[in-house]
């Protein structure tokens, strides 16, 4: 008989659900977005959809109707109710005997959540403590897969020294992104910010995007380059961008306070520009 | 209201049951092993344990008994009844609401399947094809990570060519391993297996070491070296190392036949050899 166990559960393996047979829990074959919405608007949803439907398409996975996804996010949003809320949802190559090469006809299986989106405000006000960590990471985090077991062990290793994000440093010993997050440096005399350009070593961050075209907005301009930890850590402003919480100043770095430790003024206009972009969407 | 979405099904999230909460699926965020039976007996189960122990470890999961896996796996093997199966078993940091840093207190999740094997004689006996692929996979290979997306997109892109396994080269132009096996290659007039030293970026394959045990008894030595596919195409033989098939000999290596294009008189020996070892275990 093929049996299977869950926990101490022992039960024929005909009997396992779609959830216990999900390729996204064997080898993490899927690919998925967080989304937020702002005072019941969904942000950047066009370009969120964008994103996930290239992250499909590179990891081989095809027959996804995105006007029915978009539907999908759309309906639960509004179900929810919540005007801020975080929308996860995934999808992964479908549901089958774990075997690395996947059956014929399988279907992907679509999975989101909406949870009420409480701000931090405590981070944007008085910023966060990062620490540097080694990048593990695949050779692709252009795509948003669920293979993030190397930002998993980041966050738990940098958390235990008292740091809210890691910042992820790559063998050439230059700064790639935060795991969770994307990672600008601010260069207060050239009224500059400064980040690591596209490539396969870091996501496209729709915030990162978004902060780039409202940066434009009260003249700064943006520089695309590669720092070493040590270089950011002399920068004026250092700060993360990431969806759920758009722009959170870092005020520690490796245990070193950035700037005079507090919040610095470029990051704060920002911030308040941000919110006035977000507003007029 | 917390929403979720199972494909088109709306539920409260507080329904979503363990397994669609499970950090396995949103992270990867665990590590798995493989195991076989021969005639009624599991093989080499004391080295996939410690690999396993291992495994945990080095992604901080703590408090797993591991003789309480080990009651597990035999009570399943036996109930099974099986006399060649194949084991697969993986422990996930266990299910929470989805954040990067796991909540406190979360207890792991066991999962397992017992399947009866079938041997594939004709893979043995006329060898397999395959096709060198970028190896994209993360830098801790060391650890058996339910991260395999990258090894999946390997076994996805080989097979569309015709190819029953990848071999994976990395940045530096060198072989690490096959996608879900060790490599080897044979140096006919030496009497030597050639295989790529353990280090992080190849798993320590318990097939592996087996082999390299039981080629002592048949006078082949064993050179750990790095190779590049073309070093490789021109050994006189080449085979796969896996635990669910054992040895099993490559005859084509990117479209180009290896040796003669049949499987050459030292597998042959070290195949006779290998099961004679099993037998004796």
């Amino acid at each position: 008989m093929e049996v299977a166990m869950i926990d101490d559960q022992m039960l024929p393996v005909s009997d396992l659900g779609k959830a216990h047979l999900d390729r996204g829990l064997y080898f993490g074959d899927g690919v998925y977005e967080v989304l937020r919405s702002y005072d019941g608007q969904i942000f950047a949803l066009d370009e969120h959809l964008a994103r996930f439907e290239r992250s499909l398409k590179e990891i081989f996975i095809s027959g996804v109707d995105m006007s029915d996804i978009r539907r999908k996010i759309e309906t639960a949003f509004a179900k929810s109710g919540h005007a801020n809320a975080k929308i996860y949802f995934h999808i992964t190559r479908g549901s089958e005997l774990r075997n690395h090469l996947p059956g014929e006809g399988l279907r992907p299986n679509f999975f989101l959540t909406v949870e009420s989106l409480k701000e931090d405000a405590k981070a944007k006000t008085q910023g966060v403590s990062v620490q540097t960590y080694p990048d593990l990471r695949w050779k692709r985090c252009d795509i948003k897969s669920l293979n993030l077991l190397p930002n998993v062990m980041a966050r738990i290793a940098v958390q235990a020294e008292g740091a809210s994000e890691a910042i992820l440093v790559n063998e050439a010993g230059e700064i790639t992104e935060g795991a969770g997050s994307a990672f600008f440096a601010i260069d207060g005399r050239e009224n500059a910010l400064i980040t690591r350009p596209l490539g396969p070593d870091i996501l496209p961050s729709i915030t990162r995007a978004m902060v780039t075209k409202v940066a434009g907005h009260i003249g700064l301009s943006v520089v695309e380059h590669v720092q070493t930890p040590r270089q950011a850590a002399a920068c004026d402003e250092l700060f993360l961008a990431v969806t759920t919480k758009d722009i959170v100043p870092i005020t520690r770095f490796d245990g070193h306070a950035i700037g005079n430790g507090g919040v610095g003024p470029i990051c704060k206009k920002l911030i308040a520009e941000f919110a006035d972009f977000v507003r007029a969407q």
